[in-house]
């Protein structure tokens, strides 16, 4: 039972894709969320003010580092700020007036337009972990990450309901060399899913073939005129952009795709251990950020991203689904609204090292404040386990479940004639119930929000089958969505010319894993 | 590591409980919360106004049962109800005017004066699970409930640190006669916790005993002028008020003892299956019964109570921690708010079978839409299992530890000089970290929560040490709480004159098991 609108497939193109189309199996997916519930605000406009003042203090007085791009220097320097060494100090409130030039929302478009999302206004847009290195299954355990295991979770991505973003990178293959694995994995992404994908940020040339490869999917113009990549761009945080990232970004700039401009910070370590003063680290960080890419190309699309987790002060570790981490995440997201800028943070986030009750609380109370606090693009909304460590099989089908619920609880309240539902209360009366009534009859399908994973069961029935918990129901879950998974058509030409880019570009360097 | 205030523990009274006193373990529970945050409102004014117009027109054309209770008949004729055999039509407008003199918020007494809890406002007190029949813990399984489990829940709750109250039934003691349990359980509530209680309301009598104990406990006179109980009143949705429920809220208006007034609703059984007509119907039912308590003692303490819950239209089993339960608790607290008066609801609700992912998932979500919606007294805010028919051992120190978070989300963003920390920034600089700066040692004590109980360590510790899942390190910390209770001082006269009241009442009756 869902109400999720059906979004057909399309075809990538040609005659072939048509027929390849015919043999598919429709998948569905939700549209993103377009929220029509208010937002949660934490800080009074006084507050946000202080913390406005503050940021720009920050920049104006301390100011950030571009470090090892004398190019960024130049430009800011030409723009109006002081230039010292690496040291970047921007006048109070020239950041402001650069990031003026930044979309509030773009269109990234996917292979598949009708997948296409809307980034920014009152939607939220829902993809995969990004990062890990390891892996863990309920049969393997704990493991080093494979291109393998990176194709399974395309395919869990492309399969899930719920999760409107395919990604980047969703686990780390490390079985392929670090300067080859981008292209295998944008690969993966545009071969095995119709959803919109992220770019490569690990090194410029990195990011220039991701536009290179899109150029191929999309076709050259299409890139140039659209956005196709929202891609990963993290701060150094405290106050420092290094050239690596910065670089990527220039290129995504420059050719017109999406960069989410994002400090990460553990609190206590790369920020001050209270909220606010994080909040002002991170404006400053994100405002200089921001201002960068309109310096680089005015009118870029960019997305103020945070990420910030609290720390255990006792034994050093991120700690996840905190109170303090929740305050961060609210007041960043009024921070980003006052900008005008699309927003990016919160996510499936745990430090337990099972998809056990403590990755389940932790993550339930991150996902529910991103919905809150009026996030427009959450990464890592389904897969991560131990602090980000490790991509889990089960939790991605767990967490994608659950995302069910950010998606009804964003349809708010309906108040119509059939909404408000005085006839029933009418003709079921003092005493009677409401199970066969003619509301309940008409309206019981799409009524109530039914997780596709969870265990509903009488308490005999389910001991019967076995008594299985939560992990166990994700693991069959997972082994029936990819018997399941079929790949979305794609114009052979397309999928072959890609094929040639990625083996072309493979050929030309010898393995590097560094 | 902990800032909960400590509340230090007082004696019941006399020589004898100051001797006691001294040999017992000081236990930490922190204040009640007092939000520093603002609601989520997820309804406009109008809608509002929508919702409550309705509510009138069902009060006033529907009306509701009061069934087998000619006394309250008579007390709603007398009022300007129109009353035709069991139905009430309270005039539009009637019901609000009565509920006027029901007070927006009280003190609840405990026998430790530091333990009294303010009911309303902008507080929230946390109380235990309520009503389960059956057990359950890693060890031994799911079980049906006896006294010797209940006395082990009255322990942990006195032990537990964000648990404010030590809630009624906690499990239902089936070893001990359903005409006599609620002796042994008023009875465990008093002597082996100092944390504030809720009464009998199982039959009128029973009440009775209940504010007869509290006699006993606090003294006679004290009783009269001063709320000792609050206690839960279950309106038989839709509409219904039946006899035995009302008696024993009589019972405790009569006697100024708090009554939570609260319809019991699995959505498209009990109310529409939509959110607004679910929420038109709370409140006609809500008004009803305050109206009604006020009919019997103008001024009795009365909370707003909404318990409601989703069905899985599949199997008819109620789901928790779904989106359309999130809508009701959010819009029924504004509700409650428009009224003036507390407002019950939420709770570590869940449907899974044992205490894994998915009950942490369904019970995250309770709980922080809990604190978001203005609850001021929840119910079942830890140990919920299977629905609320399984009281979880595991879960409830599981539950409990994350009460936590809403402690320290409730004190809101620290918005002085050092909440700001410019300083901190301005020390550390661009690239530098935060740990050793001087902002973070004099903060860093009280800055992050941190749970008493989930998983912060190192993977390579956490494996070697087992590997645990939450489950088992939850097991072991009841065995730890156990271990370490120590019984609260208390007059010794006081608690012989409740054994002896316990022991006369007991023998004056035979068994009865209906």
């Amino acid at each position: 039972m869902s109400d999720a609108p059906v979004r057909s497939r399309r075809r990538g193109g040609g005659g072939a894709a048509r027929r390849a189309e015919r043999t598919a199996v429709s998948v569905e997916t939700a549209k993103y969320i377009e929220r029509n519930v208010p937002n949660y605000e934490v800080l009074t406009e006084d507050a946000l003010d202080v913390i406005e003042a503050n940021a720009e203090t920050v920049l104006a007085e301390i100011g950030v580092n571009f470090v090892e791009n004398p190019a960024a220097l130049q430009r800011w320097k030409d723009a109006g700020a002081e230039v010292d060494g690496e040291r970047v100090r921007i006048p109070r409130g020239l950041a402001k007036k650069l990031c003026a030039t930044a979309p509030s929302e773009y269109v990234q478009h996917a292979r598949n337009p009708d997948r296409n999302v809307v980034v920014g206004g009152k939607n939220l847009v829902l993809a995969p972990v990004y990062g890990p290195p390891f892996v863990r299954d309920i049969a393997g355990g704990r493991r080093y990450a494979t291109m393998a295991d990176f194709e399974k979770f395309v395919k869990l991505g492309y399969m899930s309901k719920w999760l409107h973003h395919s990604g980047g990178t969703v686990c780390e293959p490390t079985d392929v060399a670090v300067n080859k694995r981008h292209l295998d994995m944008l690969l993966a992404h545009m071969v095995y899913s119709d959803k919109p994908f992220m770019g490569s940020v690990t090194e410029p040339s990195r990011a220039q073939d991701s536009v290179e490869m899109c150029e191929i999917l999309f076709g050259e113009d299409f890139v140039q005129d659209n956005t196709v990549m929202t891609s990963l761009i993290n701060i150094n945080s405290p106050l420092t952009f290094d050239g690596i990232m910065m670089g990527a970004m220039e290129v995504f700039a420059r050719n017109n795709q999406a960069s989410i401009i994002s400090p990460f910070i553990v609190g206590g370590a790369m920020a001050p251990v209270s909220v606010a003063g994080t909040l002002t680290q991170v404006l400053a960080e994100v405002m200089a950020g921001v201002a960068y890419s309109q310096l680089v190309r005015p009118g870029a699309p960019v997305v103020f991203g945070t990420f910030v987790t609290s720390i255990d002060m006792n034994s050093g570790a991120p700690t996840f689904g905190t109170p303090e981490a929740a305050h961060i995440t609210y007041g960043a997201g009024q921070l980003a609204r006052r900008l005008g800028l699309p927003y990016r943070s919160a996510g499936s986030f745990c430090g337990s090292k099972l998809p056990d009750a403590q990755a389940a609380y932790e993550t339930a109370n991150s996902l529910q404040m991103g919905l809150l606090s009026g996030v427009n693009f959450m990464l890592h909304a389904c897969g991560w386990l131990e602090g980000g460590l490790v991509a889990s099989f089960e939790k991605f089908v767990m967490d994608a479940d659950q995302l069910g619920t950010l998606h009804h609880f964003a349809k708010g309240i309906d108040l119509d004639e059939n909404g408000q539902a005085m006839d029933a209360i009418e003709e079921v009366g003092p005493g009677g119930h409401y199970l066969g009534c003619a509301h309940t009859q008409a309206n019981f399908k799409s009524a109530f929000w039914r997780s596709d994973l969870l265990d509903y069961k009488p308490f005999e029935t389910w001991d019967e089958e076995g008594a299985r918990d939560t992990q166990t129901l994700a693991a069959a879950r997972v082994e029936k969505l990819l018997a399941d998974y079929r790949q979305p058509a794609l114009d052979p030409q397309i999928e072959s010319r890609l094929r040639a880019y990625v083996a072309e570009k493979k050929a030309s360097m010898p393995d590097a894993f560094t």
